[in-house]
């Protein structure tokens, strides 16, 4: 049975990492890093900066991200490439040297991350510890300035998808939307609601954009194609708040 | 105008702060400590610590934190609660040193914390800087290395006081519940929610419970009990997961 640990690293800015991140890439044997394409190297990059930084002597061993099939239903195609990620774990870790195996996560390891899914399907199971660390939430919140919730209030966190399918969740006064590649907020009524959205956050390229849901919605997508554009890829995530009445 | 740079240091454990909170720490000329009367001392020494482990040299000026008016209504209470405090930190500055003010703020400034709405109440206006914290939100999954959502899942992050007073959130799967002192998880029934409990995240004296709430939710009422008979004080939070049919 192997020790796998779980780090979380924050959203791109190198600083993000904790005290006991930095201490348990150190401590590794080996370190397992994604390859996910061309467009994704600069991830690739970004997490052996963070290795030489903390002074890890781990093995570093990348493995290629599998496709996903978009023929398969979505919940179906996602279990499929965890399926498919694991053998790929498994495949790398062949002839490894002995010791824990550390995963550098974006931003944290619970907070929609395949990870720890892809962990459970290890045989035998690994000891798993997972790291927190700063989710795009804390770093959104915190390059605006905001507060996540209003006095005593309720935050709904959410996706993209499940914005375009069920519009606003019902009586939210603040959602918080991941993993969205659409801007599905162009989905919403957006009469009462204000947005903070940024991409690439904490990262030197960060790019912030906040308003009146009319005003501010065109000027996103705007301003995410250009960065997209220019990256070849973006990550990005926004907080919308209700007034009221 | 002075600079003043919120610092969220996480749950507890000085581990959790990040390599940015650390550097910042180094350049604050003056940090802000709370005191909360005795049962307290303990967060207070442990801001102390983190500031001697980041090599801190600014001036340290405590203040003491006023008592909440339990005669007015929750939100009165909350804004006059606010405003003695901006009131104490401008007593506090007085005659102190040039140079950027920093606070260390439990888990992350945006996340149910009072520390954004005081600063916004100072004149002239500082100049706010929010570093990223890990919350008790990480640290709680991370303990029981759980995912926050399930795969394309909502969360509602919610308090204890919105618990009690409007129960389960509509369609809601997963609750994270914040600011709860009276383990409010008692006013829900319980068939098929299961709940993940931690006391003293991060902490050396942390506690975990997990189960179905029919059985976990009697354990953690003792738990949290003893715990905070034994250390004066007790900081906890939880999770709910419904089975969706």
């Amino acid at each position: 049975m192997r020790d796998l640990w779980l780090i979380g690293i924050g959203t791109g800015n190198p600083e993000h990492v904790t005290l006991e991140g930095m201490r348990l890439l150190r401590e590794a044997a080996v370190v397992l890093i994604p390859r996910k394409g061309a467009a994704k190297d600069d991830l690739a990059t970004l997490r052996l900066a963070i290795l030489r930084a903390a002074g890890a002597e781990a093995r570093v061993l990348p493995f290629d991200m599998p496709e996903r099939d978009p023929a398969l239903p979505y919940q179906d195609r996602v279990a499929a490439w965890h399926d498919e990620i694991a053998r790929r774990w498994i495949a790398a870790l062949e002839g490894a040297p002995e010791g824990p195996v550390a995963l550098l996560v974006w931003g944290d390891p619970g907070l929609y991350d395949s990870t720890l899914r892809i962990a459970e399907r290890l045989v035998p199971a690994p000891a798993v510890r997972v790291v927190p660390g700063v989710t795009a939430l804390q770093a959104l919140t915190a390059a605006h300035a905001i507060p996540f919730n209003t006095v005593n209030g309720a935050v709904t966190v959410t996706t993209g998808r499940r914005l375009r399918d069920h519009g606003w969740p019902d009586g939210a006064e603040t959602v918080v939307v991941m993993l969205d590649g659409e801007c599905s907020f162009q989905a919403l009524e957006p009469s009462g609601l204000t947005i903070w959205w940024g991409g690439f956050l904490g990262m030197a390229e960060q790019v912030l954009e906040s308003g009146p849901l009319a005003d501010a919605g065109p000027r996103i997508v705007r301003a995410r194609a250009e960065a997209r554009a220019r990256h070849g890829w973006i990550m990005d995530t926004y907080l919308l708040r209700r007034e009221m009445g």
